[in-house]
């Protein structure tokens, strides 16, 4: 409990820290994901009230009494049907309120102006707790660690089993897959499986359906599992027997640049000089036009977060970010291969998450 | 195609006509739900711009063009990375643009407006369109039919091949469901599986966890499948093996109030009252204090939508609506009951679509 409570208290000092720059008296969370990043608190109705000497106030409603009593035992709970409106009416005096604007919409910051007690002014702020998830700490990246790893298992059973070959459809390999996760304790994928087999792999958001794997096609598998807040993200692309010589170049090439993108992930790097890193070489090969997305994006409380590496990225990557390196080609109407890994950045080589094997098997 | 189109064109033109009694001159649809809802496109990012006229503009990004084509036959899509800002800026003169205020936050409002024409007034709206939804059309209930026929089938194999016994743990109950729900076609669960054995039967919440199912526990489970756009909600409590007296009274009574329940949602019935339908048969036989939540909710395209069955419930019903009736008791540290159906409120009785039986299963 001593580590819980310094992971969450160090996120809540980081936030009154960025709090200060802006003149923030108070900040109110309600963002359940941020609830939870800044508290522990996990339930599905919560607000956090943070003010500027890192004193905080969590509220929730009758139904999560125990738990906020078990998940969060630094910060005394207001149990309440009025969440927010306890929170904020316990400010006295001329306060500057910040609120998620990102997250608060129009109705709800409409309420919660009627909810302030006189003197107490709502301030929209944007981006202010995403700036502080950027950087993960160890606790988070053990997290993401553990997630990834029950992911990659799940796959390496399933090649293991026999379970990818030709006949079964990729409806059948996505459950099997969403399947074996949720029994070595997965809550849910972290997205919905793509399975995109022979001509389906040149859709990049190909969900699975009927269609039946076979011989000489290449498979492209991207899958996640969420776990206790976190989640994963990794994408294979393996083949159903031997494949052609056109679909093992384009794996080839694939991969290649897949492990120039992730050469590339050290502190200091622009992130579009990352995306570029993988582009370049497909760029070069003349398949430029069939990458037809970004490289890769930060993974943690939320599936797709900052940092984004793309020709439009902005900023370096720093030691503590989580990236993926994730590049593709599709040739419609042919077939499509994306090779995907989630790495943490570290002060070295980047810490790979992704653990199967990235040379092309023959299944 | 000719039955969809005239769909969304009905759920378009329900819509202009609320408009109108705003004033409105057009409605920026950003919700995906609801763009789904209006034009039949389902991907992750597009705007639908109704006009008082009726007639309508869609737009989406790069990455959908084949997909909306297919989708929405009926309206011309602009493709473009800018969406909103398109769809707005082909309107002309001064016009009052009806906008989410529930979904659409600060932030993007703060957009919005920098994206307006002169003379075009952004106006927040809350809740025209749930409004429409209330009343489900004839493909709105072949589709719920569909998902919570699958959900039931999935139940009802489970349950012929044994794989609700003694000795399972309740994750791996959860994950057979989830896995046969998914074979039969389902996208996903339509929210987390709860496998409440035992004591845990006693938290509503409960997810699915690593205890054991013993002989002489009861089971609730409460699940459903998410496909094309439509949710299924249903609980069944079954029995492992013989229970004891007391469990089988407090189930006896359950379905005694599942079942009046059930009887009073008729058209006009006020929402209070069927809430009170339920509750005072638990009340009667002292048991009130462990029914702790209200009595049902409407599903579709939401898992929980208007109208509410709460003793603070608002309205009455009407044919077309959907509503679950799903009382509940929990008895702390020994055992819970919940029975839920959903039902289609119709002129005559109404239409359940949880088809799985309610006599309590020693399994």
């Amino acid at each position: 409990m001593a580590l819980a409570d310094t992971r969450f208290s160090n996120r809540r000092r980081k936030l009154a820290t960025a709090m200060a720059e802006e003149r923030l008296d108070d900040f109110l969370v309600t963002h359940l994901i941020h609830v939870r990043y800044l508290s522990g608190f996990s339930g599905s109705n919560g607000a956090v009230l943070l003010s500027k000497d890192q004193s905080a106030a969590i509220s929730t409603d009758g139904r999560y009494a125990t738990q906020i009593a078990e998940e969060v035992p630094d910060i005394d709970a207001v149990i309440t049907s009025a969440i927010t409106k306890e929170l904020l009416q316990k400010l006295e005096g001329p306060r500057r309120v910040g609120v998620e604007s990102d997250f608060v919409s129009i109705e709800q910051f409409k309420q919660l102006e009627k909810q302030c007690p006189d003197e107490v002014t709502l301030v929209p702020i944007s981006g202010m707790i995403e700036k502080i998830r950027l950087v993960k700490d160890n606790v988070e990246i053990e997290r993401l660690t553990g997630v990834a790893e029950l992911a990659s298992q799940a796959l390496e059973d399933m090649i293991a089993a026999g379970e990818i070959a030709a006949g079964r459809t990729e409806r059948q390999v996505a459950a099997d897959l969403e399947y074996r996760m949720r029994l070595l304790g997965a809550e849910r994928p972290s997205f919905d499986t793509i399975v995109a087999s022979g001509p389906n792999g040149a859709k990049p958001h190909h969900g699975a359906d009927d269609r039946e794997l076979q011989k000489g096609d290449l498979v492209t598998i991207d899958y996640g599992a969420h776990l206790r807040g976190f989640n994963s993200d990794m994408t294979r692309t393996v083949a159903i027997g031997p494949v052609d010589d056109f679909a093992r170049e384009i794996y080839d090439l694939v991969l290649k640049a897949q492990e120039a993108g992730v050469r590339a992930a050290t502190p200091g790097t622009s992130l579009s000089d990352v995306d570029e890193a993988c582009r370049e070489i497909i760029r070069e090969a003349g398949y430029d036009e069939y990458f037809v997305h970004s490289t890769g994006h930060g993974i943690g409380l939320d599936v797709h977060e900052a940092p984004a590496a793309a020709k439009t990225g902005q900023g370096s990557l720093e030691a503590g970010m989580t990236l993926t390196i994730e590049p593709g080609i599709y040739i419609p109407g042919k077939l499509g291969v994306r090779i995907e890994d989630t790495l943490v950045i570290t002060d070295g080589k980047p810490k790979n998450l992704s653990t199967p094997t990235k040379q092309l098997r023959e299944l």
